[in-house]
């Protein structure tokens, strides 16, 4: 029989409702942008914005089919949840138009009410709702002027994956006009820059993620399974922050595992035991309303640090805190980047770990040794939010800066993740070594010992103001405050206990 | 704050080991049939068959990886947890090869160890391991004989998605001659027929998830969310199963809800609040190592039947309990639908919802009204397991027959679920109380008080034997032990507990 315990509470039960200005102020943000666009380089302001919500997909050759989850541009102007749809923007009038699915009779047995059009008006607040076997009747209908109407379709690169997104299609689109370069750089920025609704849904996810972090690091011992970590954050953030979704796969790394930065997938299903002495990598987020959180905590699984953790630990909180002191509006990621190697750098330096001129080190780029993943990626209805290179920016080549996803000045209403790490990868450690560039750097007797420590990531989620930024992620990043939580003391710090003069 | 308590426990933890030779008797029993099926057609016993794992798969133009869940027929063959697989079983030797993706050397950063080709061969007991760029020389170099060696390629039609299985493709396939027909429909009928080990798994499957759903009928009560059923019974086969995926989306469904026979998707996302006096319909099952479960409860959620709830729980209870006991090799599916309907009319009539003749009614297909879904399907490392109409067998046409998803005759091995119901439905009601065929039968008055009621459903998992069936899913189904184990009460009932006398 297992003994963990699992009874729990929350604070934040129940969830917050969904503010429903919040997908027509993003409409209305596109509107201001893409008109502005049309004017400056005197084109008409007409023509509508079309976009195909996601589709239903099965698995492989069988009915299985995983939970529906709406495609990003479409959710950030429609907010729709139900897959099928498409919805529209018509740039003159500024009314929205959404096309649902004409679904049949037998819908009504085996999937539920077929609500009526004016349901999806109402719950999603805009101006029209058709059938999707109507775009070309209503469309054509609502296009006032001589020729054929014009679509701006969404066609673009999302720079993380490579992938292109698809352009809306439907029967009739040959008696439409389409332009594919003009939507998705102008649709992209806005979601970069995030409205005050798009925090409240952002903060939320923090905190019921944030929560859940807590709830686990309560419940971690020796023995118990990565897996079981997982599955404690996942019920969390679903029982009492009613988010089904994830932002990402959960890494419950543990060991030598958290040297591994994508750690969790199904070729390395987060299936360890904890062993006694283990540093935990926990790197989870949850999803509310479509809204990512983005969150890692690392500490000992026995809940005391040693002194090589809190070596490694306090280098990597150190760089989390410099970065986020010195983040504003026109600073630089790349930068950022490099203050946070710099700092881990010189942590390990006074740790012994390394020898030398840290400017040299910087030169010879081995932060990149230790930190091979960049500093952080803008974050919002995706986990890794488009953007991060709009319109042909080119990526840094050198290692360690080559992998930022983004390189951009930081502007006022970017959400982005700062999450700097210090791993021991034997794939990286080894020719670092060797190499005739880098191996004066090491204190060889002393890396030798860190071989198969894994690894420490600290990430928060950070909103960008006009003067600064906001963290974002609630969860205890002191050693003292890590180890008090562990040890069961209350987060966070209610300030009533402080009124009252408790502990 | 929340306040339902959390605490729990299992005594099916630590989940079993997979036996390792469960995938080489599935090999072997693939090789045996194909033998016999191409001596039998007088062709020569040779060639090779090959089949495709799943590749991981990004969610529409963005990085997001859903956790990767492998191809049912594959996972069959080879049990390989990993994407990007191929696999292949030389007819003439018996030898079985699985080729691996070769590696980027980043994966080691960003994903993990590269395992040596012999890590798969010992983990999933093949007799060669190759890469899946050496397909075309590794297979001419086995071929022996005149000619191009033949590849025996997965293509057939699943009946359920009406999709068709993807052949394997390869650079190099031109070298090859291919058939198509022969391997799908003796690969589909070696999973219908289930081995020991097979069974191991399902039962499994079927444990851990019924202790979750008795873990959820102790923590119901009315205003909770439906959601957090089935977070409960995610977290308990996760948390003690190490069951990562579900067998398919969560139907927690109360009140009115429990009508809507596949609720729980993105459109109707188990969102309600629970109300006093509600029925709930909880259709859940999780998956252990590829293998499915798929268990029905239905209860109150205050814990307590009333006369209305008792007369529909033990309608539906009864088809459920005749038709198990009347299972076994030889008998019809379609007719223990029929078997189910009859005895779910004869309880309606006799608790006065309906009046004349149960035959009449039969012969007008009133049965389809209250239970429009088929009796059960097969079920194993899919949910709607393939081979219900098998080398195309023809689908019954009438209402309710048509929508049974095999109309076969049981066979021992066999794995079929068995999961009467009875549901208030608008959409089918209402026409047939308007129809002059049907609205005989009807007490109207007593119909009126149902209509809003929802449904009931009762599912459980049968093995045939040689002379009857097991059933797997370890449930109460009893109205006094379902009342007994929502109060508390402990189950399965511990043999200890009457040896020793107490209660």
């Amino acid at each position: 029989m297992a003994t963990v315990a699992m009874d729990s509470s929350s604070l934040l039960y129940p969830p917050p409702e969904v503010p429903k200005k919040l997908h027509i102020e993003n409409r209305e943000k596109l509107l201001k942008h893409l008109r502005e666009s049309l004017v400056s380089s005197s084109r008409p302001s007409r023509g509508f914005v079309l976009l195909q919500g996601g589709e239903e997909q099965t698995r492989y050759c069988t009915d299985h089919e995983d939970i529906f989850r709406q495609e990003s541009y479409f959710a950030y102007l429609f907010g729709v949840r139900e897959p099928g749809f498409c919805g529209a923007i018509d740039i003159n009038t500024g009314n929205s138009i959404l096309f649902a699915p004409r679904l049949p009779s037998e819908y009504a047995v085996w999937m539920g009410e077929i609500k009526p059009l004016s349901h999806f008006k109402e719950t999603y607040t805009v101006n029209m709702v058709h059938y999707t076997d109507e775009i070309t009747e209503v469309l054509n209908n609502l296009h006032q002027g001589p020729g054929k109407p014009l679509l701006f379709l969404l066609h673009g690169l999302n720079t993380d994956s490579k992938n292109f997104s698809k352009p809306a299609t439907f029967e009739g689109i040959e008696k439409f006009e389409t332009d594919l370069k003009t939507l998705h750089p102008i649709l992209t920025e806005c979601r970069v820059l995030k409205s005050k609704l798009e925090i409240s849904m952002i903060q939320y996810a923090n905190e019921i993620s944030s929560e859940a972090h807590i709830e686990v690091m309560r419940k971690v011992k020796p023995e118990m399974k990565e897996y079981q970590l997982e599955s404690t954050f996942l019920h969390h953030t679903y029982f009492y922050g009613s988010c089904r979704h994830c932002s990402y796969t959960c890494i419950c790394a543990t060991g030598d595992n958290s040297s591994v930065l994508h750690y969790g997938h199904a070729a390395a299903p987060n299936d360890r035991t904890l062993r006694d002495g283990d540093m935990a990598l926990l790197d989870m987020g949850a999803e509310f309303h479509f809204y990512a959180s983005d969150i890692t905590c690392s500490f000992p699984v026995n809940g005391k640090f040693t002194s090589n953790q809190c070596l490694i630990y306090n280098a990597v909180l150190d760089a989390h805190d410099d970065v986020i002191s010195t983040m504003k509006p026109g600073v630089n990621w790349v930068d950022m980047h490099k203050l946070a190697e710099k700092c881990i750098l010189q942590s390990l330096k006074k740790g012994s770990l390394l020898v030398g001129d840290v400017d040299e080190m910087m030169a010879e780029r081995l932060g990149s040794v230790f930190m091979p993943h960049g500093l952080g990626h803008l974050m919002g209805l995706d986990t890794h939010d488009p953007g991060g290179y709009l319109n042909g920016a080119e990526r840094p080549k050198e290692p360690g800066l080559r992998n930022l996803r983004t390189s951009r000045d930081l502007m006022e209403g970017m959400v982005i993740t700062v999450e700097p790490g210090c791993y021991f990868i034997d794939a990286l450690l080894v020719p670092a070594l060797d190499s005739p560039k880098t191996s004066k750097f090491f204190n060889r007797d002393a890396i030798t010992k860190f071989r198969g420590f894994g690894g420490v990531r600290i990430e928060s989620d950070l909103y960008v103001t006009s003067d600064g930024c906001v963290n974002m992620s609630k969860v205890p990043r002191k050693i003292e405050d890590v180890e008090a939580v562990m040890g069961g003391a209350p987060w966070p710090v209610k300030k009533s206990v402080f009124e009252n003069g408790g502990s």
